[in-house]
């Protein structure tokens, strides 16, 4: 078995991490040439829409997935004539435009905050008017870690941001005033299978998330767990999806999905018995998915834009040390560290060892 | 920091997998251009004793370290002058040699079987006379997986054994009517810290090793430890050390030294906060050791000539699957399976539902 990705960063070099001892060679397409999968599996250098390396890609490929949910609808329509795309052409499609994902949630009943889509400064305005402030305007697309989106506080700040946010089809959401985010990643398999892992309550900083850590016992597990399988049945969905919540009070309103493996799941790795990634793979390459119990208290910190010492780091017990080697760059992903221990009071107590080591330059 | 590695087999693919998330680079050198640590590391095919290849190797190492102890001792001298070689060669020089290995032990006061040098038949039947039958004679170097050795039962088995094996230098050894085999698996850092992993109870099957459980709170862990520490003190060694024993009653008698990570410490991979691969490397890289503790409940099963079905065994919850990606042939070690689970009787459950599915070709 042989599967290729869509992209050759961080999580598709832990994917082959995850691949390799289970005897599945992995494949990436990447527009650049060092991109950090290619340590670990054959690298196709190419951009997203050339068909050309794709078809090489695909040579090497009997599956194909995908690392990010930006990937032009053109190449996974190419992709899907060929090869079987896991997750489903409907599923990225549904994940990289914000307006079709709210439209999902409310066709299942999955409580979000109020929304609205915008085509033009007067949708926004009337929306406005209907939805309050403040409220967050997002692109519908190609949105991440902050980028594409503004919190309108006043009138003012609605009042030509259309145009500045680029005059492409948008989002309006009532502003949530919640307690704190969390993500409930799920896996299916092909023949509808499925496994959750424990709520991972998620802390960002500057827009960017800075700390996972996975909730034992949390009240909204199974609320939670409802809205993915709902979701995932939907989408006809094959591998891992991750869903962000935001808790208020005791209510878990949806925010949004990514139809991938998910930096608040990095915990997996050492902190459950089977990965976000194995699972992805184990899901794709139609093998049975495997537990996903915590079998350890955990917490994944990531390290943006710049690495502490590392020696410094490895010298606190339980301390797992993830570097993508990839160049540093402020507010760039390039490592993580996971911390485990045997009670949420050890966790505690490495972590306040940890904390002062690290400094990610969020730019 | 990219380390060399002498040997590009499962040993090495495994250590390439912890040494990747640590942000270094691995090579290796074997003579095999299929070599399965190629998957995930930089492979430089060439013979063990090819000193062009050797230096290619080097350009791309900091430091060197081995896979297998039967490394000729002049490439250990030629690469030692040129970069740090961990463990030293006094250490590859004594495990290769079950006299030298013997001896060590002796010195330093740990119980062995009764054993004497063997340069000729004469030899030999004087040390049958003081030792008793049965007895094992075993080469000075090269035996592994039970190859090079001889049980004597009787004066008729002793009677030109020396010729049949080779009439290479040999030790014989009183055969211990022991109740098990345990390995101890050491780490010894560059600054002389140390850290040990839980004994494992070894069983075998045709001399090669089946089955590998580690043991909580074994009553002669300490025992083991402190032998381990003076031999890796001795050796001025660097890296992970595996120590086989034999138990016999309330009593640890030494057998042997392997130099490296060690099959009967793959369990760690999973059931332990730092695997022995990571430590290894953690150790020659000069970082801080990381924790041994068992973190779960684990057992190890070598799968042998043959894969069994990976679907059925994953189906099974808390397996791993090691495919080394090696071609099947009798008697050949191509994979492994570690089995965790939260308790003892669950794990035992587990490894009920995976025995009936392993299907090893001893050869």
């Amino acid at each position: 078995m042989r599967i290729g990705v869509i992209g050759g960063g961080q999580l598709g070099r832990m994917m082959a991490m995850a691949a390799t001892p289970l005897g599945i060679h992995m494949a990436f397409l990447d527009p650049n040439k060092g991109a950090c999968a290619g340590d670990v599996g054959l690298l196709v250098e190419g951009a997203y829409d050339d068909h050309y390396e794709i078809r090489e890609l695909i040579k090497h490929s009997d599956r194909i997935t995908f690392e990010f949910e930006n990937v032009p609808p053109e190449t996974v329509a190419f992709i899907a004539d060929q090869v079987p795309v896991y997750p489903s052409a409907l599923a990225l499609e549904t994940a990289r435009d914000r307006w079709l994902e709210k439209n999902l949630f409310q066709r299942l009943d999955i409580a979000t905050a109020p929304v609205a889509d915008i085509g033009s400064q007067d949708d926004l305005d009337r929306a406005v008017e209907r939805i309050g402030l403040p409220a967050v305007l997002k692109t519908r697309t190609m949105g991440y870690d902050g980028k594409g989106q503004k919190i309108l506080r006043t009138t003012d700040d609605a009042a030509g941001a259309f145009e500045e946010l680029g005059s492409v089809p948008m989002i309006l959401e009532g502003f949530i005033d919640f307690d704190y985010e969390v993500s409930c990643i799920g896996v299916r398999s092909a023949n509808g299978d499925l496994a959750f892992y424990p709520l991972t309550r998620n802390e960002h900083r500057n827009a960017i998330l800075h700390r996972s850590e996975p909730v034992a016992d949390h009240p909204l597990q199974a609320t939670a767990e409802t809205a993915v399988g709902q979701v995932m049945a939907a989408l006809d969905y094959v591998g891992v999806l991750a869903f962000e919540f935001f808790v208020v009070g005791d209510r878990l309103l949806a925010n949004e999905i990514a139809p991938r493996v998910h930096n608040s799941g990095h915990w997996t790795i050492e902190g459950s018995t089977c990965s976000q990634f194995e699972n992805h793979i184990r899901a794709v390459a139609d093998l049975p998915l495997g537990h996903t119990g915590r079998i350890t208290p955990s917490v994944m910190y990531n390290l943006v834009g710049a690495l502490p010492s590392r020696e410094a780091v490895l010298a606190i017990p339980g301390t797992h040390w993830h570097d993508y080697r990839k160049d540093p760059r402020p507010g760039r992903k390039i490592g993580h560290i996971t911390v485990t221990a045997a009670t949420p009071a050890e966790l505690e107590e490495r972590c306040a060892q940890l904390d002062p080591l690290l400094c990610n330059d969020l730019g």
